[in-house]
């Protein structure tokens, strides 16, 4: 049986880590998406077609495109008779700690899939977009592909066998985000990164993750904001943007359950109860413009969807 | 307004780490209890009663005694104008890793609370019976302190200020306990750890601990095996019981959820489903015998009870 010729899938944006969860946890935040419509070709192999939205041009071949890549293994993987042609709207910024490279993976995947026969189910396309975002990071991270795939605050239990579950998030808090206009590659922010931690801050913090895992998922959030804090990478990445130290310190003093990098950055994020978020949204912001910065503010709920069919 | 003259209060057994949580978790494990009574006397200071159950003797002063040294603690705190007696029934047994000290220090706070006209809440009496502790391990593991205290699976969310939270625990899990006759001092389990863990391993190890923490608040049973696996201390610390290595690899073949030493050992602990249970302990025991040595078998359920008052 022949599948559809066309298809559409978009994919939201993710906070990598979550502040408290290098390499454990992502978050989707539905204030921006990536669009990906996939169409059958006779020819084999996968080809770029037109480029919208935030950017006009994309690198156009597999091997330097992450929605290519990730449509190429998926074909590869079912021994596909035909090819694809790609056409990317994209939304999500790229090199912003927003998850772009994965929301495009993850849509060209879904859009590829639902031109199969016999699509796989939405969780089974995780080898596929990670083989695209392998294209951003090589290994890739997995925090923002398992959000962008699933929606919603995603744990990675674990990587070989995958094991990946999406957890209960707390009702009535809001995800902020600003993106500021400097860039941090993923690969140079990794590249920081000691090779050890002392015994004492891998202690402190598993216990802030601890904390804030079991905040989320029992609905604390004295929890959460006991547990929000990154010891780990945080402090080894802190340089690369000056403006964090204030912006934060302004987001904790209006009432920020946490605040931290988004990803490897340069965004940086805040979680707040709703009735606070317009007061740190604000601080934020002016902290930023102090800072010289003008940053572009975004806001979704913690519970934002993942990935999606659109109408074609 | 006086005090009661005489009260007696009990404590439970824990499980220190609950092999995932190094210094972070800890459970309560009510096969055995610790009971001190109380006795109010007229000159002001410390003094030990009769001792009984499995020791004869124990130290006799508060800097030696985990028992006396909470009581001594508390009663400075209050300032109180009287001295008290304290008679210690060991049913935990010392250097085992089952929490024996912290069993002795939290039912002395407790018993020594009841004899104050204005008695503190259970939780308040965790800096006194960390003050106990403190002669056991300096500075002292919370671990067991809290698992004593509160009952159950407890988190310390934070050290400084004080964060302590029982977790919801999953119904149908057993915890299955050995006591080999071995000793492991704690000071010496301590000793051996190394100051610096590399990244992957404090990833890997927070990974881990996410997701047992998320398995047992959503009551997830695959999410608490993949998460209940100690990365970072147990493999520093697994030469010091060579029987541990085949009792695990006899535990998870058998069905275990996960198995590790209990705190700082020699003692072993499994967590099993109900059904499970019988089987696991079966295998741990042969695995014990097989490497020469004859453990004490204990069991009891997750949710065990923390510290109580007893008819005095």
């Amino acid at each position: 049986m022949a599948g559809r010729a066309r298809a559409s899938a978009s994919a939201p944006a993710s906070i990598g880590n979550v502040g408290v969860g290098f390499d454990v946890l992502g978050l989707a935040f539905d204030a921006a998406r990536d669009r990906v419509i996939a169409v059958r070709e006779p020819a084999p192999g996968v080809r770029l077609g037109d480029v919208s939205g935030l950017v006009d041009t994309l690198p156009d071949t597999p091997e330097t495109n992450t929605a290519l890549a990730a449509a190429q293994a998926l074909l590869a993987a079912v021994d596909a008779d035909f090819g694809v042609r790609l056409s990317i709207d994209k939304g999500v910024p790229l090199s912003a700690g927003m998850g772009g490279s994965a929301a495009s993976a993850v849509a060209a995947a879904a859009a590829v899939n639902a031109l199969l026969p016999e699509p796989l189910a939405t969780g089974d396309l995780l080898p596929f977009a990670l083989a695209g975002e392998r294209i951003s990071s090589d290994p890739p991270p997995w925090d923002n592909v398992v959000a962008a795939l699933h929606g919603g605050l995603v744990l990675v239990a674990r990587e070989a066998p995958g094991h990946v579950q999406r957890l209960p998030a707390p009702a009535g808090i809001v995800s902020l985000l600003f993106h500021p206009p400097v860039q941090i590659e993923t690969r140079a922010a990794r590249g920081v990164l000691a090779a050890e931690v002392p015994m004492r801050i891998a202690v402190e913090h598993s216990r802030r993750l601890a904390a804030f895992v079991a905040g989320c998922t029992t609905g604390d959030a004295a929890l959460i904001r006991a547990g929000l804090e990154d010891l780990l990478v945080e402090p080894q990445r802190a340089h690369l943007l000056p403006a964090l130290a204030p912006v934060k310190a302004a987001a904790l003093g209006a009432g920020a359950l946490g605040c931290s990098f988004s990803g490897s950055g340069p965004s940086v994020f805040a979680w707040a109860l709703e009735h606070d978020a317009d007061a740190v949204a604000r601080a934020m912001d002016a902290a930023f413009r102090a800072e010289g910065l003008t940053a572009t503010a975004c806001r979704a709920p913690v519970e934002s969807g993942g990935v999606r069919l659109e109408p074609a």
